[in-house]
């Protein structure tokens, strides 16, 4: 009798994979290094064996398994369970038939971008429980994003929907690595904010980040929150004109979906309060009244574990299993 | 036994009403002004007129109706048929329960705003049939869109989604009617165009639009395709730049939602190739790779009757005669 899912979030450092129940409790999970540049077939390898572990652990036969989720950081054909493409996991993985490579285990396996996973594991176990219209951000080493819209994912016409990180904001602004200027991404993604920082601090503004990174070239992100804390001038000027520009996309975002939520995941986002109550601020400058009075903006629930609880919620959706 | 429908399109300036078949064929339609100025109770007496008329026209009886369709300027709530506000249509708007208000011909009524109307029409019987996944965006007076993903319209929350005019392209750029600044609205609406037209005169700028319109303060976005023709090179400007902040927010709108077409109507779509091509190379320069290779951009089909085949649309998707 199926009884259990598995949930699977390849990274590209770690491959998390978790045996799940049908109401998403995990019974046990395992946590091992992609080593993707070992190539494509290794990484199958080490999935199918981390399968193998999980079962085992707790005495489970693949026949009660109902399916397995996978959410992967490229994109990828929901319908084929073909991955098109992985700037994470490197150059073996274009056109890559995942679901056919699993296909041994002879059980239903779900793929989707680990951004769209993420967001199904707010929505099922989340911030975004009972919530039909939603949009989930995420703000690390890029920005991505989802969009559920009357309880519905939109994927788009390519599987492509939700690249808000490249959403123009400065018509001249910093060249992106997509190829255009002036993308969110290149303002208030991780790296753009170190960025950011450091050519401040290089131009010769006083700053304490310096210190507390032990050096300038190892400022990043994370550092801003402490100096922000400490009052450090150039860290509250950063903090604020990064939410005020994530607030100017926001708005428009905001604007054109008109979710009741809006769900900011990924690292950038443990800054917390820190940076949403700018993002607030600009947002309620500039959208629109209706969208702005019936939508929340909050940060995710599940930061740690978004992947592989999104994973299993990705496959639960899939099976019809819940809704 | 059912056999029309009636579609109705409820605008600033007109009420057209049209007695259609299953397929979209309009046997008849009539077109009178709307005289809002008169008040709300006024309106509704004359578009039950016109029902009456169209009916009687064609020797139809109110039993042969599968339903009445009808597109409103306004925000609408699609569920109960109330319409909670319309700039256009006047204070007297607010909160009216137009489904309650036709409901003595004892048939089926569903409402929807005029934008959302005019894509449904493009949609069954214009620029996107056989499409799932588009936008539709309308530029005229204000700049609003609607998005159909995976073949629905997202209507957002609180039935607001599709609000791309007041995206900001421009941080610091031109006060909006919404009360922000820099929407694309702000900038390439019709009336936005000719304010930065006139601005432009008024600096000094030589120019062959106020001859052409018959005075400074007459010059229009519609005068500005005729100065593009004959060579005049402020209107080439204007309508370069045009297309360009246009096609900064139009990139950014397929990276989100990755349709694959975009459909532009409204009358400063009428500038078609001369200001199409510049929002294509901008969009080009812009957007992602297979977000952009995989959309079309187009002019829409319906131009004057957008709202009367929407309206017919609509009724019939509503009832699920047509899908």
């Amino acid at each position: 009798m199926k009884k259990y899912v598995i949930g699977i979030d390849v990274g590209g450092t770690n491959i998390v994979t978790a045996l799940s129940d049908f109401q998403g409790n995990v019974l046990f999970k395992t946590k091992v290094s992609t080593e993707a540049f070992r190539g494509y077939k290794n990484t199958i390898f080490r999935i199918k064996e981390q399968i193998e572990i999980v079962l085992n652990n707790k005495g489970a036969k693949i026949e009660e398994i109902a399916g397995i989720g996978i959410g992967v950081p490229g994109l990828i054909d929901v319908e084929t369970g073909m991955c098109y493409f992985s700037g994470n996991l490197g150059d073996e993985w274009q056109n890559v038939n995942i679901r056919g490579d699993l296909s041994s285990f002879d059980v239903p396996v779900f793929l989707d971008n680990d951004v769209n996973v993420a967001a199904l594991g707010e929505k099922y176990f989340g911030a975004a429980k009972n919530s039909k219209d939603f949009i989930y951000i995420t703000i690390g080493t890029g920005i991505g994003s989802a969009i559920i819209a009357d309880g519905k994912m939109i994927r788009g016409h390519r599987f492509c929907a939700g690249e808000f990180g490249h959403l123009t904001v400065d018509k001249n602004g910093p060249q992106c690595t997509c190829g255009n200027i002036g993308c969110i991404e290149a303002i208030a993604s991780a790296p753009a904010i170190a960025r950011r920082i450091k050519e401040k601090i290089n131009s010769g503004r006083k700053s304490i980040m310096p210190e507390l990174a032990g050096g300038v070239e190892r400022v990043s992100a994370k550092i801003l929150s402490d100096a922000y804390d400490k009052g450090d001038e150039l860290a509250i000027e950063i903090m604020k004109e990064t939410g005020e520009w994530l607030g100017i996309a926001i708005a428009g975002y905001i604007n054109i979906i008109n979710p009741e939520l809006f769900i900011i995941g990924g690292g950038v986002s443990r800054a917390g309060d820190r940076l949403l109550k700018y993002i607030r601020e600009e947002v309620n400058k500039r959208a629109m009244k209706i969208q702005k009075e019936t939508c929340k903006i909050i940060t995710a629930y599940q930061l740690d574990e978004a992947g592989m609880m999104g994973a299993i919620a990705a496959i639960l959706e899939y099976l019809n299993i819940i809704n």
